[in-house]
């Protein structure tokens, strides 16, 4: 929704490509595929329907997502429909290879191991564009490791200390923030329990498939299914969530520090005002905060879901979607649009020691322990 | 986002033609052509030149997104680079015409006055359907104003209530939904306040320049500026958060009416499933339940917002973009998705019967004063 | 919980009599000492029974907390054990007074009128400390109306403004906030449906004695039961959420304008530090926002409970008792202290008049109408 | 607040003992008591000092919360106020003892080591009662390993599973829970980082101290100071939140299973109800639902809050306080609540086979592989 025209000022753009109606279309086509493939060397299934399947799978991956999101009303998801599209393909090209199409398979099943597919490419370049956030602000810490400036408390200069450690403080939680969204997207599973999620349909090569699913797939395995058990995805959601945070706090940091009063950072490539030329807006920071500020309510709705009911909940899963996805997207503008910033931040130590002046630079206290910490920081980040 | 694909079974496809890339540009487009033609009106421009901005609008409206959204980057918002298309192309038509083009205005004017513009019609797209979502509910609350079922508290039998009661309780939820969202919409503002929210730019104009630019787009006048003044942003978000949540309320109930043990109610046009023909799900009101799940988050997301530091705010009204379109769809597919539930309900009175005999049927009190209750609702619907 | 120790500086402690162990048990039992009476004039219970259940009301009045909660976790309720207690207490008066005792009723009928008793009495004090917020800004923008001052923007300077305009800003989200609040507040509804909704058990006197219950309470009627149509809850959370939000505002402001820096407001009683006596923290405005950041957490999980399946809620309801009462507390405590940072809010000229030359100042623009904005905020204030 | 009251039958009162004003101020003492021992083991204050303050804490250990309360007022915390009457107190014992106190800290040192005392403690006592019901779902999985129900999906009855595979569901996810939090728990650091975050007044002691006072108070090493890098506070209530979705799931389905048309389950100690003898309320579950529903909202605020600016947030840090407490007395009463219901649940496999009946039981399937899938759950269980 409207992401052409805002995704790319919120950095939301920056995962589409890989969320998108063709992403989800791939992705889903690219379970059925892996899922024939398994079954058949597993044994469920015959070689020959499942090479029947993949010829299926390609003649359908061109389908009209409008004509694939209206044929999904009624069933009240697009994998249903679709199983439907590769059942007549596959029947079309082999009598009787639709017998290798969706074997052992829940709708569930398809959406939820296409997601975390997604989950875990968009989740990837999150994590790259933190680990950039991370190496700017620990580039930042060393340059300025010895800079003075005021720490401020309550929005009160108290004492001094040094940029370095400003920016190495942004360094700990954004390295503390990508490993732990890296350690969530290892253990993003597939999903495999058919309709009543008991792997009856394809007994007793049920928990086989699942897990050759998984290696093919590259997802962990599920252990059992877990149509409604949903820990892992709040786990996600956490992670998400501290992700977006660790990039609020800088951000926010630099939009102050760039006040007019201040002038301590400036962005390398500040935003212009059309009736206001002398005005510098750290833009970059400014949008990377509004993203990260949609974060915590996702997270909620996410967390709230976790009850689901029965064998399927009846809406907790289908609110899961587009939640995910658009968490995903503003954690990643956030995380792209603080790399901007941090990348190209212009520190001004002149502007630091003058403020310093006006109060904590009074206060005696020498900045060598602030230093010395940037140092333990910089020694201490993971790989 | 993902909505071609994804929408139309949660209903948010709905309003998607009206909050989309086009429905933006648009609505911005809209809005500077309404202020240089009443600045004209006001003399703070000459009608030579608003005539001239008239037909810039004009050769402006084919912007491609794409394009405008990477020229949006640097300044943090859209209305930057319209505006200097719209200020070169006026100058081509008419030199000096460019005067003319965004007179006096911010970009948050624009932005806001065209987010007010979109809400509102999207948000009269939701009352329409909360409004049909009441009256089917008052139709099956008078059809079945004597039909006897079991009350359930805490999820067991009670005592016997009749099947209009249940629905005329959803009605009234429905009828004050709508009502306070419609009151909340007739009060959305114009948005005017210049760089600095002080309408310096077109003095003495200003006051009479905002009041006829609400009146020429229909929206309510703002008194003053209110840039970072939000509390009509937070009492929209909360209209829409009460909608939301008194669609999932019979959506909740529909799915609950319908397992299979109770089998008191299913909708006209139940899913199927590939693998069970014999379930007959309650998609639309399960797809209406997964949407309305949806929006408390984003709720909270907006009120959090409130806080909009000095002149204009750094990122909290930079969220509210992105979040109050995920809201209004979100809402809208609740109640679009919820109306195809209700206006198709099909009632069963024998299986209400024959739970009653379980347990409630026996503790011997009538249903008469549930059936006066049931007229007291339909007597007192809002207009 | 741990209210004691950070309510007072949080200012929670403003509402706590309010909303204390003490507080609710006096609603509950308000509650069926009115239901009795009007009952007994309503001609559904004899007077001389209701009585008796005046005097068991005072003797049960003294009932230790601690023991009725042990005796509530059963049935999941407190009014459960004290009609128990009431009815004994009756029959103890007079044999066969108990029948007078919750005449028609439901344990949810009781504990949701005295919720909304609690609530409209720390409402009211919540709508008072709003009030004298707005007055103190109105004072404010009064005083200032032509202070000159720098508008901020994106943190940077802008053009200028008068902190008459600032104040004048803020006064207008408090006034809405306030006319909102007290307009959800007159709304509160008396809650009497009876074990299944449906007034069964007192027929044919339901209607009548609900009516005459809000009557006696000074709540608003409650047109039918309401036990699962919570949409009045989720208007209260929302115009709670829209006060907290307009409170985190200029009390955002002020934690900014006081920064050593910038220095143009001080507290008038700011915060010490007992190892840097140079700090003035604004610790009114800095505790009035951390009260405030905690609301729209609350009102999403409040508009999240709305789906109350079938006729009593298993859960959903009992989630909003305590986020209810939590809410209104940080909201008070927003407001209380905003009040006291704004009362005594000291504003520096001198300070404003030194940042402008420092960017703003140089634009060239008067602030003429500015202050005409003030007027116009001054004028239209609601009573 | 008013926990006195509601918290037992929410099952938040499960670790109220270890979270009120009692436990705040013993925490906070029993850090600045630590901190003056280690100081001292270091060199940087005197032993014979830190025996004064020693007894000074035990002479300031009965301090009047409300007296304390009202201290903190004007500083914004209660830290402030303590430190002062420790100091006092310190030199009343043996003058210039008062060097020893608080040395080289900051109040929000203290505060937040306390806090992650406190949340050690109850965070363990949540990992207790998840074990618990871990295990009781486990015992449940073991003895239904064959029972027969019905799977449903989307509130329908789908296809044959065991209620073994249920139970066992619910035991993979409170597993997961517990493993998540107690992870976090375990991780949760000791806070030294003086006034401006640098360890600047105790240099060189800072690190050292620090380590120390980590070791001592039993928690995890800081790494650097983290005064306003709060992704700690983060991965904790995600994990929370992650522990009552986990609570939420198997208290749902115990309501659903007990409807009266299922009447698969009941609970040992069911609700009764003063007008309806007939009912058997599932209170645990309910009101382990109730407090669940209330986790995602406050997970929501404390990760908004990860936006601290500058060296120590002005009013971010604040919200966390009650919040977190908040936070860990919903997940505590979900989970103690939980534990409840599911360790005296009664399983009814007649009704469950009756219930197949219906619809799943003719789809022909047999329910073998649900089986298996218990097996692997029970054998994967982490220690």
């Amino acid at each position: 929704m409207a992401n052409t025209l805002l995704g790319p000022l919120s950095g939301t753009d920056r995962v589409d490509g890989l969320l998108d109606d063709g992403a989800w279309i791939a992705a889903l086509l690219e379970v059925e595929l892996a899922l024939s493939a398994v079954a058949a060397e597993q044994g469920a299934v015959t070689e020959h329907d499942a090479d029947a399947v993949e010829r299926a799978v390609a003649a359908v991956a061109g389908v009209d997502p409008h004509a694939l999101a209206a044929e999904s009303v009624e069933g009240g998801n697009p994998v249903i429909p679709l199983v439907k599209r590769l059942k007549a393909a596959a029947a079309r090209i082999q009598p009787g290879a639709e017998r290798a199409v969706h074997p052992g398979a829940t709708s569930q099943d398809v959406m939820d191991t296409a997601l975390m597919l997604l989950t875990r490419r968009a989740g990837h370049r999150v994590v790259a564009d933190l680990t950039a956030c991370a190496d700017a602000a620990a580039a930042l810490a060393a340059t300025h490791r010895d800079t003075p400036c005021a720490a401020r408390t309550l929005g009160q200069q108290a004492l001094p200390t040094t940029f370095g450690l400003v920016a190495a403080t942004w360094c700990t939680g954004l390295d503390r923030a990508r490993t732990g969204l890296d350690r969530v997207l290892t253990a993003l599973p597939v999903s495999y329990g058919g309709a009543a999620g008991t792997l009856a349909a394809v007994h007793p090569f049920g928990p086989a498939v699942a897990d050759a699913l998984a290696a093919r797939l590259g997802l962990a395995p599920q252990g059992v299914p877990w149509h409604t058990e949903r820990s892992r995805i709040g786990e996600l959601a956490g992670a998400l969530g501290v992700a977006a945070g660790a990039c609020a706090k800088p951000a926010g940091d630099v939009v102050l520090l760039s006040a007019t009063e201040l002038g301590e950072v400036s962005e390398s490539a500040p935003g212009d005002s059309s009736s206001m030329p002398h005005k510098r807006n750290p833009a970059a920071a400014v949008t990377a905060r509004g993203a990260a500020k949609r974060a915590p309510g996702l997270v909620a709705t996410l967390l709230a879901g976790a009850e689901q009911e029965f064998q399927r909940a009846a809406g907790a899963w289908h609110a899961e979607w587009e939640t995910l996805v658009a968490l995903l997207r503003v954690t990643a503008g956030a995380a792209a649009r603080l790399r901007v910033s941090l990348e190209g931040l212009q520190v001004h130590p002149e502007a630091m020691a003058r403020n310093l002046d006006l109060a904590a630079g009074a206060q005696g206290h020498g900045t060598g322990h602030a230093a010395d910490l940037v140092d333990t920081v910089l020694a201490g980040r993971p790989a």
